[in-house]
């Protein structure tokens, strides 16, 4: 929110961008910042993004309706306006199988319906002309949908949202712990879970999972096609029966690590640490092996066969991502990017619903222009990304150095960011390192939200700002993410509420006085004076000066002030610890003033 | 690192903006990145910066030296390059007194030459150039120097600063503990430190602070002015007594509170929180008492006087910072800007260095909007920055909400930022929330740097990867900012270092795979395949069988395989625990493969 009618002052500020926010906070989905170019047709409105800094790759000319299956006819005299479900005639005895086949024929399906409830600023309507467009997918495997799963979406159009990876192994963890950890993963707010699981009984572990997620769940096909067997062994039948049975399963997208081509081993070389993705490390091996083109890469309209009885989605995998700052935004990675555009639209003809993963180390002045490439080379369609870390020097706090990278990312054009925990590198994560990557990742695609301007984001911020300025602590931890770990933060101090902090006080509260700014301006209260505030003249001289010293109060002074308001109060008996619930203003001020002479 | 030479691999990339990191990372200073536009005279050379989105306020044409004392005389025929030290004659028997004007004349002091020898790109003469331009300063009060003060500069050539606050209170802390936080912050990476002490012997304690501390010591003094009396009772002898008091301490630099006036608080009013500076609501309310212009602003020129003696810097304070995203970047924090802006150039005028305070609560959108306008409005001083925080709803977090805002502000243009502990809003932090507030500002800092490319900033980050690329864990650790917690996170895992990782196991691990990839891409092993690693014919062929699945193998399992390679190569008895120093890859292959067997 900024304010350019400010002439009043006497000063005239410098002009303001065009800052998304300005534009979008709380209004309608027509008044939406956009993009300094758009495809034709749709127009951009009902997507957000960051103004483009100078030199940034411009937005691709085309979206899934360019990239339409040979079967389907462009009726005549659609030849211009073709991004829409009237200018295409389907085949005969079609049956859209696929949120995107759907969203082509203009079907607003349950599932676009579902989503539209829980993004509130967007029509299942758009929804569905987002998802047409493919810049927003339903990851909803059809029969997920038959168990628990809650459709979401992931698009520009819609929240950002995060992604915990979980994954159970041959001893360490059983069935019934990993729906535990996928729970835990959904109460801190994972709005996907990747089942990485590489042992155990991992067909039915995995079973469990999609039984028993809310949430969509996406997994690395490879991890479970190589159980048992060398990658050399590796065959069309081993994969097509792998994707079919996890399909089959419920598994809602794929990642797939089709992009890595035999003419981009060469970049390797140039590395610093090669190859980091497992999943691409193993297909290269395989290429190395067979003297062949990725083998998922020759099959992809094969896999998209068996993808679309299930409308499982692809997230398309990113083998070349870098993995170290040094590695970032090289020829490795872009030349792999490029083919995950081709791989796009090649998904897209068959219609499949296709998200892009992407980079894991990026310095920081390098996200925009990778968020800003995958928006040209892959025509907008949802962007995946891991962190990225924006710094390599801090092993066992990559959750802060990726949710830095993360939000940036997420400003910038991704839609779904891939949480990092505080065990990135060193080992596997337990469950506290889940739950700090997931808020830390929390933090990231909100903050994201907030400054795209998604109407609404901010109200949650405001409340909490204005249960600050009201001092009322009880509101403050109920409106926090995690009010348990506000709580005992605060009660570390202060141990009952107050309608003063711990920093300054009663008399040097800033909000306080920001009420009596308030008033001295709006004019009502022209005569208020500070000292209109008076200590009872029943205090002995030496009371009254310790009192006007109070706003230097200790933390522990206060602490000790806060205890005996409590008590004589009776709030440590059965009331809930919020002060502003059972004693006004005057008779808190009369109780320090009271108080305060016991205290040393 | 952008690659843009690869056309060999059959398609064209489209063009990379002006990335600073492109110009910048490793060169000499005369390839800087640089603003779009850069004051006459001085022309950036030195100055690092983002490009600027489209819409942000352009640089301000004019630097300290358009703000000189006025009874220095520009020379004849300099009227046009006046902003060097020749240009310049100093009234008769002037001696400088302060690092600006030593500057001004020329001058490379004892403590530039001390700066660049930390600043190692930059030369002494460059340092002096900055200073003298208003772009960095060097806190360093000459009482402070005289104990065991180390010199460093806040300024946009530099590398991004980290200040840590903390502060006595009467009966919690004692001067000992005081040096002992002090220390910790000073090992935590702080370049300066504030203290905000409000109580006990607060003279006494920050006496010994200065005399123990290597970097310099900021205060808020208006927090001893009242201490013992009321704000109305604030007055022109106090002020400047307690300023001369402190000066003569050696404090290096006083957050002033001058820049909030009388005419700025009508625009409190429409705001959510008020005043949330503590040192700005005292003003405000001294204001409204005394219905005068904010004392501070008044007495600004007198003021100057007093730290000119000692060579105190200003850090301007703002007052009307904004206490949550909803009142960020509005009427009364712009208003206030301006004001700030004139205080630099009367303060520059009197020859006193300055940095300028910024906002502690801010969208991520407007985080370089808020950068920006500081250089305008302030002349390019250096701007140092609370946070700023890009969400508010997670109170206990704040460490990380707040390094997301600062690895953003640091990058666009803030040179010191003011870390924020995970007890913000909630209480006062203790000796671990020092530490990981301290943490995640290093992040921010070096991330930023990184982000400019400052030259060899990222060396440490490439020499990490490449630990991690050889697998080397006892040098990860030692390049890892906090060795002891990646350590610990490794260790929690796998207690012994090998020359594979717990992810993947001995086979299946990409940096192996990597090696294989650079021997096949370079042509110096065409004929590598896998199966050349052979498994011992000795193994019965159940092991075998087990072996070729060990790709996944589960922690626990590696764990307890790496465990069995310690015990046999006797690393445990006292050896440093790092594979690679005592055992070759053939050989700790051939271990894992007979151990292997024995695990479950």
């Amino acid at each position: 929110m900024i304010h350019q009618n400010n002439s009043s002052a006497g000063y005239t500020l410098p002009p303001i961008g065009e800052n998304p926010s300005t534009e979008a906070q709380g209004t309608n989905p027509g008044s939406f910042a956009k993009p300094s170019k758009i495809a034709p047709g749709v127009e951009g409105r009902y997507t957000f993004a960051s103004p483009d800094t100078p030199g940034m790759p411009e937005p691709s000319m085309k979206t899934a309706w360019d990239f339409m299956p040979e079967d389907w006819t462009l009726k005549a005299g659609y030849e211009e306006n073709y991004q829409n479900a009237e200018a295409w005639q389907t085949p005969d005895g079609f049956e859209p199988m696929t949120q995107l086949e759907s969203a082509r024929m203009g079907i607003v399906t349950p599932e676009m319906l579902r989503v539209a409830e829980k993004e509130t600023h967007l029509t299942p309507e758009q929804i569905r002309d987002e998802v047409a467009a493919g810049r927003m997918i339903i990851p909803a495997n059809k029969v997920h949908l038959g168990y628990n799963l809650e459709p979401m979406c992931i698009g520009r159009a819609s929240k950002t949202k995060v992604n915990a990876n979980m994954g159970a192994s041959p001893v360490s963890s059983g069935t019934d712990e990993e729906v535990e950890k996928l729970k835990w993963a959904e109460k801190w707010g994972a709005d996907t879970v990747m089942d990485l699981s590489t042992g155990g009984k991992i067909d039915e572990c995995r079973e469990t999972i999609i039984q028993n997620s809310l949430v969509p769940i996406g997994t690395v096909p490879i991890y479970s096609m190589i159980i048992g067997r060398k990658i050399d062994d590796l065959n069309r039948e081993i994969i097509l029966e792998s994707l079919e049975q996890q399909a089959k399963q419920g598994v809602d997208y794929f990642t797939i690590h089709a992009g890595i081509l035999q003419e981009h081993l060469e970049f390797v070389k140039d590395r610093l640490i090669g190859v980091v993705s497992r999943g691409g490390s193993l297909l290269a091996k395989w290429m190395i092996i067979h003297r062949q083109q990725n083998i998922m890469y020759t099959l992809w309209e094969e896999i998209c066969d068996v993808m679309r009885e299930y409308d499982v989605s692809f997230s398309i995998g990113d083998g070349l991502r870098p993995g170290g700052l040094a590695d970032a935004t090289d020829a490795a990675q872009l030349a792999e990017l490029v083919a995950l555009g081709t791989l796009t639209e090649r998904a897209w003809r068959k219609g499949i619903q296709v998200m892009v993963e992407g980079p894991g180390h990026v310095p920081f002045d390098q996200i925009e222009y990778n968020m800003k490439l995958e928006r040209q080379l892959c025509h907008g369609a949802p962007f995946y990304v891991l962190g990225p870390l924006v710094t390599d020097i801090f092993p066992g706090y990559d959750h802060i150095t990726s949710c830095i990278g993360a939000t940036a990312a997420g400003y910038h054009g991704a839609s779904m960011l891939c949480y990092v925990t505080p065990k990135e590198h060193l080992g596997l994560p337990k469950k506290d390192d889940v739950k700090q990557g997931c808020v830390a990742y929390k933090i990231a695609a909100h903050a994201s939200d907030v400054a795209l301007g998604i109407p609404g984001t901010r109200d949650r911020d405001d409340e909490l700002t204005k249960a600050r300025a009201a001092l009322n602590w009880q509101k403050h931890f109920d409106l926090s993410f995690d009010p348990d770990v506000a709580r005992a933060y605060h009660d570390e101090d202060l141990d009952v509420d107050t309608d003063f902090c711990a920093m300054c006080g009663h008399d040097w509260c800033s909000v306080r006085i920001s009420k009596e700014i308030v008033q001295f301006a709006s004019g009502k209260d022209a005569d208020y004076a500070w000292d209109k505030t008076k200590i009872s003249e029943a205090l002995t001289d030496e009371q009254k000066e310790i009192l006007e010293k109070r706003g230097v109060l200790s933390p522990d002074q206060i602490h000790k002030l806060a205890s005996k308001t409590k008590k004589v109060m009776e709030a440590d008996k059965d009331k809930a610890s919020c002060h502003s619930d059972y004693v006004d203003t005057d008779d808190a001020q009369t109780l320090q003033e009271t108080s305060l002479p016991i205290i040393e």
